[in-house]
């Protein structure tokens, strides 16, 4: 349901939510053996789980729409994906753990190659080593601009993160980033009156890192992407009156929970330690979403192996997070990334819920396949908070 | 996806889109046998496809919603058919092969019977034959009127179009078919004021036709409705980035592929011929829009035999459209024509893609029953071009 509807309805008590989010879960059959990573995986815990719950398959945001991990999140969190939109600069910056004002303006930055007339010969400087990107960003922060302060910050390879901090900034800029070679970058323009003044400091700063760089072999020119403010959305707190504690090993992850307005626990540790944690603050919080990165990684690689043992390693976790004893348990994927694809993909994700409330389906495995059998059927991931809520109870009658 | 968020996600590259539309596929249980035409057919090749591919079933307008050919096609290629409508004056022209200008308004016209008060006796004045409609059509070409030049063409039975050509004419109009009998067919009202002159226009045209037609047994009269200008649709090519190509035998296909952008190559030939006009252009598209007409045509006869057999015959045209080797092929409906109906219906239409990039299922019949256990599920007609483009790997990732 649509936030506002959400925000009427949601009524507190003292059931505990669980999300755990298995980043990439969904997976493609492999040519030969034609299983898929989670069919091709030993998931005994997961499977009893399965026969124990509500099952389905979500669809992260639309038909064919392979989301970033901001959209993928987002849709788990409640939010319509295609209304809230976060910038690539805000995500560039919650991915480094950087602590965005209100009033900044962020944007991605590359490193970038030009030639004797300024074309551009490669968008990303040969993918320069993190540690010339962080000496470069070095020489770039003596830069100045009048009236507002910069902030430079590295983030791997060829990418930084810039950061406008001031008064009267303004995003609605365009991208420097023709995202092709062999033109020369095109200068920020305004997309709105208001982001004049801000699109001509950007420019001012181009010009300026261009001389700093001049003599670089390969990283002599930037482009600029991306240019966001810190989105004003409304906070998970408010409208589902849970107190909503994150579990997040990465620095995105957290980000995006800090986003929507989530106490975010340290980050660092590991999928092990990060259980711990959940149990440590479990008076604290009715809402807790915990974040399994591995899954993705290995999917992203490419690496189909090492994606099942990844899924194997999250199986194991599972008895540990059962018994936490939430009221509602799901596990959920923000989207699929088959290793087939070594990308995100637009496939739908399994998903299951867990509670004393569910409807029974015949599914006990969890895999693509079985899902497709599940009580849930296949839906938009947006509507995950709202089962979860009802699950728990947590939700008023609509209309009398 | 809506088709602003398509054209932002659009990439090209090399791969190659078939969609096949079989019209009017879908069926309903015959009463004696319990069997769907699509069941009762023997369809080995298209069996052998569902096996290899992902299924589901396309909604292709709404819940209960049976569509023409208009809505049915235009949601298949992408356009939301609630928002993209096109006048029934246009539809019947492009059914001829008529080449509208944009500033012209289109009519269907019915010739009618009137009694000696003027009230409707017939509105299809006995479905008069196409040569006598071809004659009085010509009668009503002597029709003059001041600024505007006056088309007027035949098309079958007692329907024909009229075409006002000229400045500043503007669609809105009510229609002057009361849809009922024994009533005075009404003048022709402007919805909008910029639509008087064009409504008073028209009144004058029925004046001088009624006075024309005086004599006459029969079509003493005359009806117009669906008054429409050429919509003005965001063109495929443009959305999709993809070279289209349309290859159909008849012109109302021709004609919904020309609204949308497409290429049409030339009508008439018949499936096969198709299938080789297909081929001989598989360098010059990305996109191949393929028209079989013969099952609906059967199922509108409500002639469930013949539409068994017409169905065999796509099966066999199968192994050659598959030898194109399209890197993404689709089989499709653009809604289903139950024998049993004689008419278009409202209910899912069976659908299956193909590509390397599909998840697994059970599916192996191409059937209604046996398509309702595909990871696509049931599913908008409008989400199929978004799909086929995540599936051909035309789509870049949304949000970081």
């Amino acid at each position: 349901m649509e936030i506002e509807l959400l925000r009427d309805l949601a009524t507190p008590n003292s059931a505990k939510i669980l999300l755990c989010v298995v980043d990439g879960l969904g997976g493609l059959p492999d040519a030969e053996t034609r299983r898929s990573e989670m069919e091709a995986a030993s998931l005994p815990n997961l499977d009893r789980m399965a026969s124990d719950s509500v099952c389905g398959l979500t669809v992260p945001v639309g038909y064919g729409v392979s989301p970033g991990s901001g959209p993928g999140h987002l849709a788990l969190f409640g939010y319509d994906p295609l209304k809230y939109e976060v910038g690539r600069g805000v995500l560039e910056s919650l991915g480094i753990d950087f602590d965005l004002r209100d009033t900044d303006v962020a944007a991605r930055g590359n490193f970038c190659t030009l030639d004797a007339d300024g074309l551009i010969t490669d968008r990303r400087a040969g993918r320069i080593p993190t540690e010339e990107t962080t000496q470069l960003v070095e020489r770039l922060r003596e830069i100045k601009l009048p009236g507002v302060e910069l902030i430079l910050e590295p983030v791997r390879e060829h990418r930084w993160v810039l950061v406008l901090r001031g008064e009267g900034l303004e995003d609605g800029l365009t991208q420097t980033d023709p995202e092709r070679e062999g033109v020369v970058p095109p200068p920020v323009r305004a997309l709105r009156p208001e982001a004049e003044r801000t699109a001509g400091l950007v420019n001012d700063f181009i010009e300026q890192a261009q001389k700093k760089l001049f003599e670089q072999p390969t990283a002599n020119g930037v482009l600029l992407r991306g240019f966001a403010k810190h989105p004003d959305f409304p906070p998970m707190p408010e409208f589902t009156r849970m107190r909503t504690g994150a579990f997040a090993v990465y620095p995105m992850y957290r980000g995006l929970a800090k986003l929507v307005g989530m106490t975010a626990a340290p980050g660092g540790g590991n999928p092990k330690s990060k259980v711990d944690e959940v149990r440590a603050a479990w008076d604290d919080f009715d809402f807790f979403f915990y974040h399994f990165k591995p899954a993705d990684a290995a999917g992203e690689d490419g690496n189909y192996k090492a994606k099942v043992a990844a899924l194997e390693q999250f199986d194991a976790l599972v008895p540990e997070l059962r018994s936490l004893g939430a009221d509602v348990m799901m596990v959920a994927g923000d989207h699929s990334t088959p290793a087939q694809m070594a990308a995100h993909s637009w496939h739908p994700v399994p998903f299951m819920i867990n509670s004393t409330l569910g409807e029974r389906d015949r599914v006990n495995e969890f895999t693509e396949t079985a899902c497709l059998a599940g009580a849930l059927g296949t839906f938009p991931a947006k509507e995950v908070l709202s089962l979860a809520m009802a699950h728990a109870n947590k939700l008023m009658k609509f209309g009398a």
